[in-house]
């Protein structure tokens, strides 16, 4: 599908560092790097920026801070085409954590927000824009909003100067309908600005929600390799890439990195499409709990695990 | 979703023995069975209806025949609402291999053929109806056949007998639009008739293509247990059926025989989304060469296995 406005951005590093602490090594990273640049890529979040108040380097790896100089051991200048982002959560960040832009590697910052932290989102976004980023605002957890909330925070949203809004499927909970109508939502409440979409795969419908976000107008596509990220993942590229036929991307040097380093990780962190995963999604529930109970010794128990489950009788 | 006239055939049993010739014990096969009672699913595909000269017991298991005396050791007299269905593939069966319905505890034959078999198809179907079974047409392979010739094959399913034929997505090959397209298209072609819809899994798709379907007017969802099938597997019945929350199904029972049976042969049998099977599917090639694949001990070198395959330029 040629479509000449359409970014697609890798998040294989940040979302996939939620099942790992981010505790990848510098070769890992720099694979999944060149994998990018080879690729095509678009845009790369390599990590979090966050405070050191607020995380330990003891417990969480570098890309939970993505400072320059451990960002620098991998992509040097970053004199390539492709765009680095990180993410940035309201509440765990101070705006001096964020250096000038020309004093970083990093092209973007995604700020990362509930819809009752819109206003102080909107803030930091315009900040990382006063000090030289492009920004995008992605207001997660919107499954569990009500509608005249989530109205007010994209009247917000399209006050402010910043030009990119994400729709995110936190829970993994949203079929086509539910994608469809958000998109369309968000594209009328926010004229003249690009929309991405961010999805994960707890009832294997995340490439499908990618390309229905597409088709309605959306622009900017997040995916990972083989889907690495939280609980059920995401989109998985090399699934996308196939579909697009852009010419401006490549699939096979996105399967190398997958068969060289992706893949075999998979064998240690149990990312996918799991029961306790599709249950959360069903249920319209963050994934914590389905995420702990992959991590016991009953995570095969699918059957107690539902049970367990307020609400549980709605699937039932 | 509430729809009264929605039917669910499991085919567990039937497409996922396409990747153990059919090597299931009594257990296993009572498992799935009882789980399906349980649940309320309405169909059972238990396996093929083969002829002995076609294959071989010391080969292939007892549900590539599905004899009677061999299902009544799981199913008794099935003095249940699930109907019981075995598939037969034009050549590798003969109308004398197929009792009266009146000694048998099946309830349906569906026919499974590719374009140009349409005439014999529709005569081994009609031959089924006149021994008193229920029949459909399973036209396969449909995405590598010429429009016209399409066109021919449904208008001779249109002035026959048969009252139900399936959309089949062989190879995993259809996106979104391929599967609203050709629903619309079967569904003008053969006025009265009840469609069905089977899906493979390779581009992470079954699901949503099978939501599409039901959208489009399909009434009949093939599905398996943990998508147990071949290659990439088909659409995950247990996602189905927390999607459509219909009143007649539970999914409790369900995850009971996943948790107990079908999850544990995962760690036998690799059915299920692999780079390999992605890549036949992005192809539209038949899975078989990414089979084969898997089989070998180049299975995790996917980059080798796509360089292999002809025409991979499409996608590199």
């Amino acid at each position: 599908m040629y479509k000449e406005n359409i970014k697609v951005m890798d998040c294989t590093i940040r979302d996939g560092g939620l099942m790992n602490k981010w505790q990848f090594d510098n070769d890992f990273v720099k694979a999944v790097y060149d994998g990018c640049v080879e690729a095509g890529i678009d845009y790369m979040e390599i990590g979090y920026k966050s405070s050191e108040k607020s995380f330990s380097r003891k417990e969480v790896g570098p890309w939970k801070f993505c400072d320059d100089k451990d960002l620098r051991k991998v992509v040097g200048d970053n004199n390539n085409k492709l765009k680095l982002s990180a993410m940035a959560d309201i509440g765990r960040i101070d705006p001096e954590d964020i250096p000038p832009k020309s004093e970083s590697v990093l092209d973007m910052i995604r700020v990362a927000c509930y819809a009752h932290q819109i206003d102080k989102a909107v803030w930091l976004a315009e900040h990382c824009m006063d000090k030289g980023y492009e920004v995008t605002i992605n207001l997660m957890a919107v499954s569990k909003v009500n509608e005249h909330v989530l109205d007010e925070a994209l009247a917000d949203l399209a006050k402010s100067k910043v030009s990119t809004i994400y729709v995110v499927d936190s829970f993994g909970s949203m079929y086509f309908e539910d994608i469809q109508q958000l998109v369309q939502k968000y594209i009328k409440a926010l004229p003249g600005k690009q929309i991405g979409i961010h999805a994960h795969n707890n009832m294997q419908l995340a490439m499908s929600n990618t390309i229905t976000s597409l088709n309605g107008g959306v622009t900017m596509l997040d995916a990972t390799l083989l889907g690495m990220g939280r609980g059920a993942g995401n989109c998985p590229m090399e699934i996308l890439i196939a579909f697009l036929k852009n010419p401006k991307y490549r699939l096979l040097p996105l399967l190398d990195v997958i068969q060289k380093y992706i893949h075999p990780l998979q064998k240690q962190i149990d990312w996918g499409y799991h029961i306790p995963y599709l249950i959360t999604g069903a249920l319209n529930e963050h994934p914590r709990s389905a995420i702990k109970w992959m991590d016991s010794e009953n995570k095969n128990d699918f059957v107690s695990f539902m049970k367990e489950m307020h609400d549980y009788e709605l699937l039932e």
